[in-house]
């Protein structure tokens, strides 16, 4: 609270406002110095990963801001996961700016079929690398492609091949923990989800509309 | 790529299949067992933060997520940003499931003037408080709200006590850096997003569609 601070510093709260204001004159003052310097435009490879929560969330965040801003969106999902019900039902709102398709097959411990993950995640390949070529969509989802590369059912070599020859403009997200340390090297941002305290741990169960 | 697992482990691709189908096996086991003691149910209280992207990007990811579900969701911006057009447009898409208040007053370096943040901070934290305790939203955003912890324009003790109160299944999601020690300690699930890499550093500017 404000008395808190004046009471701590021994300053007037009238001072303080002072010192603040000062502060603050500063700080915009180099934040806009550092903005100018700013000036490059251009599709961005985006990659989150770690092993906490809010990789897929944060991505499914950047295609809604990306369809408030009237982009078209293409997401390829490479583990068909149960818990998608939320983010299906809510981009099937958009279905002019959204191209859509789950070509995973679930968890590789649920299919427990190494040469049918592999075929799925070929598949889904082939249409990640359409909507990354193409100049129709301006972002691109690749949701959990990092598992799928863990797993070597993909090449990582191949898929920097494709983000290569995106069009300029592209940006494409991909997410799942175990990145790939080429595709790190490569990105243009990576952020990494750590997770610091988790419900799991005591006993809480995935609950509709968090998880799922 | 399958053939260079094969190469690698001297296994033959049929040996790579069982070997692998037997370790999914034990792997779905040991999930299903664990997902088994995983049975209590209620609202969480979830904190993003650290200085990477996502923060607020992954709480809006959750908003639509609820909103997919057919949830209530209320918002209140502590911070007014700029970059908040994309959402703002999706969200007005619902608007019998989403109470949206932004109440904050640009940030800090922008007004330079810390009583009218102590002002604005506490009328947002008024609104914030009735959709903590209403019986109506299922999920409620307060965005940015670490940053104003941080300068003291609340205190953190006012908010946990709030938080103490709410209906048992209502989620609370707080973003922003420099979540306060008591927070962490009193939320059920935390996430650092830590940035590995950041395209500002070499020189690219904030993009609509990605950053706004």
């Amino acid at each position: 609270m404000a008395e808190k601070s004046a009471a701590l510093t021994g300053l007037t709260e009238a001072e303080l406002d002072a010192r603040h204001a000062d502060k603050m004159k500063k700080k915009k003052a180099a934040r806009d110095k550092i903005l100018a310097t700013k000036t490059e435009v251009k599709g961005l490879v985006i990659v989150h990963t770690g092993k906490g929560k809010g990789k897929s969330t944060a991505a499914f965040g950047l295609v809604f801001r990306a369809l408030g801003n009237g982009m078209k969106v293409g997401v390829v999902q490479f583990v068909k996961g149960k818990w998608e019900t939320g983010e299906r039902k809510i981009l099937e709102h958009f279905p002019e700016q959204v191209s859509m398709s789950a070509m995973g097959d679930g968890f590789t411990w649920e299919t427990q079929d190494r040469q049918r993950d592999i075929a799925a995640a070929k598949a889904a390949w082939e249409r990640a690398t359409a909507l990354i070529l193409d100049e129709e969509h301006d972002l691109v989802l690749l949701d959990e492609l990092n598992i799928v590369l863990r797993y070597d059912y993909l090449d990582v070599a191949d898929i920097i091949a494709v983000l290569k020859q995106k069009p300029a403009m592209k940006h494409v997200v991909i997410t799942g923990r175990n990145a790939k340390d080429e595709l790190i090297e490569f990105a243009d941002l990576v952020t990494e989800m750590e997770a610091i305290k988790h419900p799991f741990r005591s006993g809480v169960k995935a609950q509709r509309g968090i998880e799922f």
